[in-house]
């Protein structure tokens, strides 16, 4: 079964409903996975059988989608089009886009809950998955990048809304794997530091490919360019974004072939796949 | 230390934003704490401790107060006032009061994970917790409200309505507190079937204190009355509804006192309390 089977197949679970729809409409709308991925890969890395990660897989994507609907609305940036298609408030509307965004991350937090690990694993991954998404992870972060405007950023305060609107849920996949292979705390600490190098990178690529793609090319609509958003390109310039962002996902890679009893292999390529993307 | 101090020091725990002092706002905004009393009563009354459900009683209340700031939003109820203060919407401004309602649902899911109780409990009040907020609960229920005003409903479609927005989020706290105690599967379920009653009691009530209270008096701003909603009292009359909203407490009481084991004494009290309430 195909991971957007897997979601479909969770949704389903559902009551029939408008916002069981907008659910799966955004969930289902061509994302790139790419934190389920480093999950599935971190737990094959240490030997285990990736479909022991399933239910933390839907669990931390639903929790990504419901990021994107809530930060589309209005009130927050605006956005018409995600993923070359109209946001969810747009197809749907505001009231039923909040529910989706609010029942997303609910249901990531049940699906997790439902899993048949040992308990102390699937209570640890929910622990790391809630941190890293609410009001001192990624929920600060979205506070901290509404109010830039009021209050213009350098580089180090920018890191700083990166840090926690991007690199917490890219660093929970890999503690998550970490801590479903059965590793120490130690490692799961170290795991979150890869974690956080990559989010930055991801997010001054994102910057990137923003400057470098039109707004059709890209499938969103540009609302930083619009919106006149200080950004790791406009901060650096290209040629030390790039600099800066190639510099990250090596460190990153660097520090994956240096965990004892880990197969790099498969995470350092699909690293490698994620440094070369051109959306 | 009160429940008030409680909730506080949970909210201190997180990093200073202008996210975390609308979730203090609205948290601490004087509400009536029937979920988390409910949940410590339960406990109580097996002789068990109550303290062993704070975090519990805490994560209830976060996602109460989290349906609260989103449903007042102007994209749903559209209200400026609750429990006599600004909305936080009104307070703060949208993109916060978004940002204030998943922080506050996100942190219900930390300080459930917190917990020192056995891993397995933990999890299993996670699952209710989520079950009961999520799109087959309390979100499905808000969906059903908003959509009320394209299909005019009857008696039994709000009954079906306050189920879902009411009934799921008043029945997780009996049934964490028998998960709590120790109960197994069928005292749970009895429980949820007394929580379902106990909220259609609570709804109905809701909306003959609707009509009752002046809005200065009741600390809303009415916007049931202004939005021209049927209510349990537009369709069974007031006297109907108040028969109904006794019938449904008594019966509630009369299934607690038949449970084994558990002293029902000090439940049925708070139960008579609510009953009695006039706000």
């Amino acid at each position: 079964m195909s991971f957007d089977d897997l979601l479909n197949e969770k949704i389903d679970l559902l009551p029939a409903s408008d916002t069981r729809e907008a659910m799966r409409y955004s969930l289902l709308a061509g994302g790139k996975r790419i934190r389920p991925r480093l999950l599935y890969e971190t737990v094959k890395g240490y030997g285990k059988e990736e479909h022991l990660a399933d239910d933390f897989a839907c669990a931390i994507e639903m929790i990504h989608t419901y990021s994107l609907i809530h930060d589309d609305l209005p009130a927050m940036d605006n956005d018409d089009l995600r993923r070359g298609k109209p946001t969810c408030h747009r197809q749907f509307n505001e009231a039923i886009a909040i529910l989706a965004g609010d029942g997303l991350l609910t249901y990531a937090f049940e699906t997790a809950s439902k899993s048949r690990l040992d308990s102390a694993v699937v209570q640890k991954c929910i622990s790391i998955l809630s941190m890293a998404a609410g009001a001192g992870g990624m929920v600060l972060g979205q506070n901290l990048d509404i109010e830039e405007g009021e209050h213009p950023v350098d580089w180090n305060a920018l890191k700083k809304i990166h840090h926690y609107k991007t690199g917490c849920l890219l660093a929970a996949p890999l503690m998550m794997g970490a801590v479903i292979a059965g590793q120490d705390d130690d490692t799961v600490k170290r795991w979150e530091q890869i974690g956080y190098t990559i989010g930055l990178a991801f997010q001054v690529q994102d910057d990137i490919l923003d400057v470098e793609l039109s707004a059709e090319e890209f499938g969103k609509s540009n609302s930083d360019e619009r919106n006149d958003k200080v950004t790791s390109v406009t901060l650096l310039g290209i040629e030390e974004a790039e600099h800066q962002m190639h510099v990250l996902y090596g460190s990153a890679a660097d520090a994956i072939r240096q965990e004892k009893g880990f197969d790099s292999t498969a995470l350092t390529d699909l690293l490698n796949r994620i440094e070369n993307r051109r959306k």
